[in-house]
């Protein structure tokens, strides 16, 4: 073990397991996490060759070969509970998507929402024996975010019975669902359903697209890998280009809408039942920035635990770059933004279970709320955490940029988060939406209850800012239930001032439309405060749950610092508001300091908390045990570069070169 | 040509060739620039595959054959001006780094500064003529921004007149030196030279690496690639090595310092001839900025411009994505960053030539500040510019993560640039020790002259912040001579604080190290708005010098764009140095508003201005013709995962796992 990083842990003032604890959400769950986790490290079916090493497709084999291998064993272990799945799921893949994903995770529940009996009859267990296997084909080349836009046509012939399938123009070719390039041999395909000369919508659709025994696509079929991305290289994003595909009828998903042989077409009762997996999956997410952030601070913060450069007092041996003020200030921060997300990522998988029952119940009335709240924190955890791993990557210096940090893998694949399931800034406008009939609401006398319930509060008249001499200073700094409380009449605050936009622009004669998108920068700032209220919030909460007083004492001092840290970094907000004085302003930034310098000798025991396994981690400069150069060495020696001394361009190019100069 | 690029290019309000010719610096250079683009991009010596299709040791082998022909073709047509030689240069290698880099860049340059008569003569013409490859070897794996730290020695043997060249941990092996893994025979190796007992410092020796007939690494010598990074995928950075490495003495390069045959020491005369080319490196990459950030804008731009997506009025066709005011928000900021970047570019290259005129005069005097200057500007427009790069990126939806749209590539190939030659926070610290002591003097009554001679007007009882209330409000927010003052005003009273923070941490007796680490947050902000001042007046001076008016008109639009949509980030800031009012803040974003609709139309014709290249922009998104969807359904069918048509793992995996389940 490195001196420095053993000594680093000597200091800590908290027991690390007992933080761990907390994160897992109780010992029992961290001992059964760790079972796992150590089934897969320890499997030796699921060694592999460093990505790093392959071309594209040699990753794409290895984790195909992974994928076969983690359903064998899965069924051959009995996991059968979601998240023990999801676990051991990301530890054979390394928290990389994998091809076999939209499989497991949009096909075949697709089919067990949406398929009639005698669909489940047909397909449910060759999907489950992988005889088929499926993907989910919705966004278009040209169509994302506006589901209302897709092309992809499916017209039914009452001749023969049939749905046929097309892809009327360039932008309609199916692009980017996972495992459709090379992988699947089965779509459900979302199209605009056409019977009896009138269009109904989207609706979905089961297409064959390979030969169940070939694996050669079908006749109508042009199907095929998109090509290299930033990241995702072991999955294989596929394009789908229909041309008069034909399919019975039967393979239309029925549970719900239906067409009839004669071609009659049958509404579905709710419009609400897909709505759940979409705020599932973007709450999902929120859980994703968490780990892709604790994930990059490990990496960082035990780097600079080692790694010694320049110097503070002259003369002196080179510091521990984390004794800079200036490393400190650019990765605490992160590092409490980890926590915080860590715990609102438990807010919302304990909010979307406890909803999703009464939703089985036929409740949906808390729905709108957490759609809500899921669609902006989405938002919010995934820019930030996204920002943050490269400011994780950049604090390393130039190793940050080797592959062998694990930095550059940990961004480009976390990256897609900021677009997928729900693209960021359209995800703001949607939180903002139910933001401000929310304000409007309480404006007309209506009592809000949950989250928004703070509008009720508002004084309507103080939606304008006001001078700081206009408002008693009550804030105190130091306490989190006062700065909980600045944050919310921030966000109330902006709320009203992207209503009043929004009321402006119709004064000025513009139709609601065009008032709400030239409002669309003031609705966006409104629900990132929400959003900023919310995680403080939460956090503030989840400290009452803490009993270990040393823990307590120190995830404290992280939820000040995060509260405090997002303060200055809105000052502005806050002093347009008379929130806050100028004079708190400047003590904040001085506080600041000071709890950068008593979070210090905790830093590496906090990310030790985390207990991500060295393997998950997949850094040389992250390592556990700190002996970075060494191994950084060894890993740039089995680079493919390095196979050969001499390497063929010198006998091609620059050997021939020197007899024509 | 797509019919939406075609008419907002018929809607532009000023000739876009009369704007390039100011980009480029005049109606000639122009001119040429495109002369010697055609050179390059009609050469079929020059065609390639397409890098994203290749494995990375045929990326390297491609750019090798590149860079020969290159260095025959440079020759052949006489190019030899400098900036017609990295015109020609960056049109080969499409802005990437090249094998060949450090030989052209470091190595040459280095003997040419640095070697006596005899070296000159022994080693010149044979780097010229390629049989001597060339690279820097400085930066070592656990030192790179702090020299000093450097742990290489040469130790002098008189017994046999040579030096003997170790690397005696692994922290020192020599780490990044491009074209070092397996281009280079020889290094320009920076190394503590001891002799007679003594340590001298660093100095540079010039070792043979290896054979300069077979290429093997010579004896002693432990020389490879560093293994796959982020990007920079053309180039071979490498490791060396050295275990009692001979060279002869005369191998120390001697033009400044010596050590005669017994190993007497002789010191060189000055410390300031290397700081030259620093500066002039650092200079450079402003310019670098410009035109990373001009290339993203110019894909994000033309792309919103093709993109139709969602709806602004309900039941009308889906708009152009540019027709969002968020989208605006997003593009047209970093569009006016890319502008004030090449300004500041302009300014830096002329500035630079003046003063290096001057420095071979001997006249040192204006090193220092455009030391400082280049400093903060290399941090400050790199953060921003590698920021900037990933909202475009992300900007343009999902298709912006597909390695078609050139985006993730211009990222990973820009983003080093915050970290290399000299790491940004690093950067920023010097600068403000520049300002700090210029700040001191000021206050001491000295008459300061330059860009930092604001700091003589401070009225130095103001740097404490002060209430709205206190300063008569004269800030005209359509003013840009008023927005200067305003930055400029900020700027003097966070240098102003900083330095007060460091009197304060003195005054609780901490002694000047300490007290600096612990102001270093005040200074990286103090430093921050010195950068942003400049930037700004740089801009606003800009516009004295364009004569058309429509072009005028619009680039007017741009600069107080600019100018106002920092005040907002950084708002705070303003409002507590009471340099603006609230309501002032609120006009500010009604403006802003103003502004994005007002240089809407002009958008596509203000990247046009760019004059990019369809192959230097390498981006299905951003080609000139908007015909993005047809080309990147090509360029993915292209892609080797699509050579067959069912892909191998189906039949070793997924298929014998059938028969398992």
């Amino acid at each position: 073990m490195n001196a420095d990083i053993l000594k680093e842990r000597q200091n800590a003032t908290f027991d690390v397991e007992k933080l761990t604890n907390i994160l897992d959400g109780g010992p029992e769950l961290t001992k059964r996490r760790r079972e796992i986790e150590s089934m897969v490290l320890n499997d030796p079916d699921f060694m592999e060759e460093d990505p790093n090493f392959l071309s594209r497709s040699e990753r794409y084999d290895q984790a195909v070969r992974k994928s076969a291998q983690m359903i064998l064993k899965l069924r051959e272990y009995g996991i059968a509970d979601p998240e023990e799945i999801y676990c051991y799921k990301s530890t054979v893949h390394l928290g990389k998507p994998e091809p076999l994903d939209l499989h497991l995770g949009m096909f075949l529940p697709t089919l067990l929402n949406q398929a009639n009996q005698e669909q489940m009859d047909r397909f449910f267990m060759p999907s489950w024996n992988l005889e088929i296997i499926g993907t989910y084909a919705q966004t278009e080349m040209g169509h994302g975010t506006h589901l209302r836009g897709l092309e992809t046509t499916a017209t039914y012939d009452p001749a023969t019975q049939e749905f046929v399938l097309n892809s009327p123009t360039v932008s309609s070719i199916k692009w980017w669902p996972g495992g459709l390039g090379k992988t699947s041999n089965h779509a459900i395909v979302l199209a605009q359903l056409y019977t009896q000369g009138n269009c109904h919508g989207l609706h979905a659709f089961i297409v064959p697209i390979r030969d169940m025994n070939t694996h050669v696509p079908l006749p109508g079929i042009v199907v095929g890998d998109i090509g290299p991305k930033f990241g995702f290289d072991e999955i294989d994003n596929g394009y789908l280009k229909m041309e008069n595909v034909r399919i019975p009828r039967e393979n239309m998903l029925m549970k719900y809408a239906k067409v009839e042989p004669d071609g009659t077409y049958k509404k579905p009762p709710s419009a609400k039942l897909t709505y759940g997996t979409m705020v599932f999956i973007r709450s999902m997410i929120v859980g994703e920035s968490a780990r892709a952030l604790s994930k990059a601070s490990t990496i960082a913060i035990r780097y600079s635990a080692v790694r010694h450069q320049s110097e503070i007092r002259p003369g002196e041996p080179e510091p521990q770059i984390l004794d800079f003020q200036t490393q400190q200030y650019k990765l605490f921060p992160l590092l409490a933004t980890a926590y915080a997300f860590i715990f609102v990522g438990q807010y919302m998988k304990d909010t979307y279970s406890r909803i999703s029952g009464d939703i089985n119940q036929g409740d949906f009335s808390e729905l709108p709320e957490l759609h809500a709240l899921s669609a902006g924190l989405k938002a919010f955890t995934t820019w930030t955490a996204n920002a943050a791993i490269e400011v994780c990557r950049m604090s390393c210096g130039g190793h940050g940029y080797s592959r062998s940090s694990g930095l550059p893998d940990l961004y480009v694949n976390f990256t897609p988060t900021c677009t997928y399931e729900g693209e960021n800034t359209v995800m703001m406008l949607q939180t903002a939406r139910y933001l401000v009939k929310s304000y409007q609401q309480a404006k007309a006398g209506q009592q809000l209850s949950g989250i928004v319930s703070y509008l009720n509060e508002t004084d309507h008249r103080r939606v304008q800012p006001q001078p700081v001499s206009a408002r008693p200073t009550v804030v105190d700094i130091n306490d989190l239930a006062s700065l909980v409380e600045i944050y919310k009449l921030r966000a109330a605050i902006l709320v009203g001032m992207a209503a009043k936009s929004i009321q402006q622009e119709l004064q000025h004669r513009k139709n609601q439309a065009d008032a709400w998108n030239n409002s669309a920068i003031d609705l966006v700032k409104a629900s990132d405060a929400h959003c900023h209220y919310v995680v403080v919030k939460l956090f503030t909460d989840k400290l009452g749950e803490i009993g270990d007083t040393a823990v307590h004492s120190v995830v404290s001092s992280l939820a000040l610092l995060y509260a405090l840290h997002g303060i200055t970094v809105n000052s502005g907000d806050f002093l347009q508001a008379g929130l806050l004085s100028v004079p708190q302003v400047l003590q904040i930034s001085v506080r600041i300091k000071e709890l950068l310098s008593q979070l210090r000798p905790n830093a590496v025991a906090l990310v030790d908390s985390f207990d991500i396994h060295n393997k998950k981690l997949n850094s040389v400069l992250g390592r556990y045990d700190g002996n970075v150069y060494e191994n950084m060495f060894e890993w740039a020696r089995r680079s493919p570069l390095n196979a050969t001394e001499v390497h063929e361009s010198f006998y091609k190019y620059l050997k021939p070169l020197r007899s024509k100069l």
